[in-house]
């Protein structure tokens, strides 16, 4: 639906005829493959998907490490050489490459292997971890945020070596454990060991298509600064009864500053926080504009009651372009089933900001713990821990593997790709981009409505296959055709 | 403390020499029983505390019921006749009596056998349901908070009935088991069955003495309207970084909503909130400020940072005779160890308002439940459920019970004790006085330290034993000495 893929593919780059009658024939091959693989494939992902890698509890770490492992077999099992561990001193990061095609350029496939929490389990209609078929959709924790598009790229690896006894490309395979809480091991790993990755391009396939049917091409990603604050007030939980009105009340404090924070129309009151948020020019508001984006269907999927923000911008420039600040949860005293009327010892809320390009972290989360500290009431100690963040990412859609990537996404979805924009963070792609001096692709192949980070997440399983050959395709356009 | 009991015990109202003689004697007699019979009755003190009869939650249901049993076997074997379970809608009360003194007066006991519940768990030292003596002091949850102070009454009707084969008065004992969700069931029963629990005076071991070596009869209870609030947004927890600015936040809605209902002074912001509060008089005022009362060791006790509340009160009379506002508890999307970064599809609250005279549960329910959903954001569904509540109660300290308690207390503790008030609601309170038409004495036996709904929740051990005393004192007193 932009401009630049819609070029592209009226006018490809200059290649000579005979290799693209080759990967035609080839990519013929490669689907039938696939075809009878499928079975086999989706029962690999089943057991991929059944493994409880949550990074964020450190209660699953056996089932994380499983997890790490398993992936390295799998590498082995598509046909990737020197398949192992790299221990960090976090979660270990599963490597594999083929490395066996000089002149041709070399590509980086990164994806993660842990996954989100599943609270509210309760909202699951089945459980997390017992991967199910309803309807075409596959669904579990991680189905899509990233096991299953990262399964893609496994299937296709296979598919290629399988079928043509080589790959169009060198290829570097990093598989991360820690991209639910901050890939800071593997960050310190892409820039102590630069020389292990070094890659021409990095492809990423971690974020949603703009919808069924229009397939697309990420370029750029909001940043996040992330931050937990705890407020504490008397020692221990006290009668309410007894003791309400001579003490500060911890969960009133905490919600009487989180409410200041954000104004109802949905404008961040933080002193100072958009300061340095770059506006979007006149170009890339009328390209946002361009997609087909159907308000009313989006907040009915949703299940919202009405859609609410930042005045003066659309949903999509809010979603994609504009800085924002969530709660991601609080908790305080006594909020299970029945009464238990006690004045809270503490109470804590998690809290993230979403990032736009020139915002830079640290000072956006300084901005922030020094705003919370300032306006704590009186009667109760405020502590901010758990910082942590990354940058916004943007990428130029002119480079020939981003216009390459067009051309594989619309070989296997048969539409050209729109070039769409993310809201979501991923401290990587930024990390990449700076050290390895290479593109990043952020090459989605999920759904908007998969559910990733919520209850009931899945992945399209028709959309999968499709994926799989977008994978492939992928390769060869980066390869030379 | 106060003018009413020290008068009272310098000028005892009129009565015989000689059973005043006699009953030195009894006294005499049941204290040597009593400290024969120490070890056993701790022993079953702690059969009692062990069983985990937390209303609050429905998976503890059959311990409710195993501990409404165990209440009717200890009737039972303290002597008390006719001891059965009566059931109620709800949890069943256990019921027993000893009717034998015609022409003395009727007293009824009321105390409960289910708990609080007992997060946060880790704060506790030992576990709440395995009862453990440290330093003199028993530590379990309802240790106070009934059935420690519940069983010196047990253990008083058994030595009376054992050393002198009688009792001093007639009495009927009623322990429920939803005081701690709101006594609905009990309410009704007193209700509809008067004629079975008709009583010249209730008296109700529910409550902490001022401190340690300052013996209090409560004469006043705030009342209390309880309420959950819940803010619904989208559909489920979204992710924050995908739509993040589009929707609103039902995490920050709610905190808005509850920052908004008290200043940071600790005055309550609802309109209308205070209009009905009954002041406090002068005299009233007075009474209070000579209370021995420590400010600095008050918060010192407490591990507050700093006392907190509404200007214009001292602290005392913040806690026990000015209305107030808590947040009893809050939840919304991932709180727990580590990061989820999602936009909450519900955020919880519990609040809970403390009342004075002339303030009605009902009015102030309605109140607060107009105000939050006058003041939700757009953008979320605002909804309120679990309204109850009960008056406040205040009692005359002229009564010759109340004086008759006044002396009880000093024999067994040696000092006279003090009128006092507490924070904390009963509505059962307003209740018996409203039904039965008989005074209640709130003859509280527990310790302001004791950790009651909080973790490490304790009776001391001596206070305990003294409360059995003046128990035994108290049947005698009313009984006419």
């Amino acid at each position: 639906m932009c401009n630049e893929p819609r070029a592209e593919s009226r006018e490809p780059v200059a290649e000579s005829r005979e290799p693209r009658a080759e990967s035609r024939i080839m990519t013929d091959h490669i689907t039938h493959y696939l075809a009878t693989t499928h079975a086999r494939h989706l029962a690999q992902l089943r057991e991929f998907l059944s493994i409880p890698s949550i990074s964020a509890l450190s209660s699953h770490a056996p089932d994380v490490r499983r997890c790490a492992e398993w992936v390295v077999g799998a590498m082995r099992g598509a046909g990737l050489e020197r398949a192992r561990l790299i221990e960090t001193a976090g979660n270990p990061v599963a490597y594999g490459e083929w490395m066996r095609a000089p002149g041709a350029p070399t590509v980086l496939v990164y994806g993660h292997y842990d996954v989100q929490p599943v609270d509210p389990l309760e909202r699951w209609t089945s459980p997390p971890f017992a991967p199910t078929v309803r309807d075409g959709k596959l669904f579990a924790r991680g189905a899509t945020d990233d096991k299953g598009q990262l399964f893609a790229h496994l299937a296709a690896i296979e598919a290629h070596l399988r079928v043509t006894g080589r790959l169009p490309v060198n290829l570097r395979m990093v598989v991360e454990g820690e991209e639910e809480i901050g890939c800071a091991h593997v960050q310190a790993l892409v820039r102590e060991r630069a020389e292990l990755l070094a890659a021409s391009v990095v492809v990423i396939s971690d974020t949603a298509m703009f919808a069924r049917g229009v397939p697309s091409i990420c370029r750029a990603l909001r940043g996040i600064a992330y931050l937990e604050v705890e407020v504490r007030g008397a020692a221990t939980d006290l009668h309410s009864g007894s003791f309400g009105g001579t003490v500060a009340n911890p969960a009133l404090a905490l919600a009487w500053m989180l409410g200041s924070m954000k104004d109802a129309s949905g404008r961040v009151t933080v002193p100072g926080f958009y300061d340095a948020a770059r506006a979007l020019g006149a170009e890339e508001r009328a390209e946002l504009a361009r997609l087909p984006f159907d308000e009313a269907r989006y907040r009915e999927a949703l299940g919202a009651p009405a859609l609410v923000g930042e005045a003066g911008f659309t949903t999509l420039e809010r979603a994609w372009t504009r800085p924002t600040l969530d709660v991601n949860g609080f908790h305080s005293g006594f909020a299970g089933e029945g009464v238990k009327t006690v004045i809270p010892s503490t109470a804590v809320a998690k809290v993230s900001m979403r990032l736009v390009p020139d915002q830079d972290p640290t000072a956006i989360g300084d901005l922030v713990e020094r705003h919370l500290l300032e306006i704590a009431p009186p009667g109760v100690e405020v502590r901010v821990t758990g910082r942590h963040g990354g940058r916004a990412y943007e990428a130029s859609t002119g480079h020939p593997f981003m216009r390459a990537a067009a051309r594989a996404m619309e070989r296997a979805f048969g539409v050209r790709p729109a070039f769409t924009r993310e809201g979501g963070s991923n401290p990587i792609v930024s990390t990449f981009a700076e050290v390895l001096g290479a593109p990043v692709i952020l090459f989605g192949l999920g759904l908007p409505d998969d559910n990733a980070h919520a209850p009931d997440e899945k992945i399209d399983l028709d959309q999968l296959r499709r994926g799989v050959v977008a994978v492939a395709e992928l390769y060869g356009e980066i390869g030379g055709g």
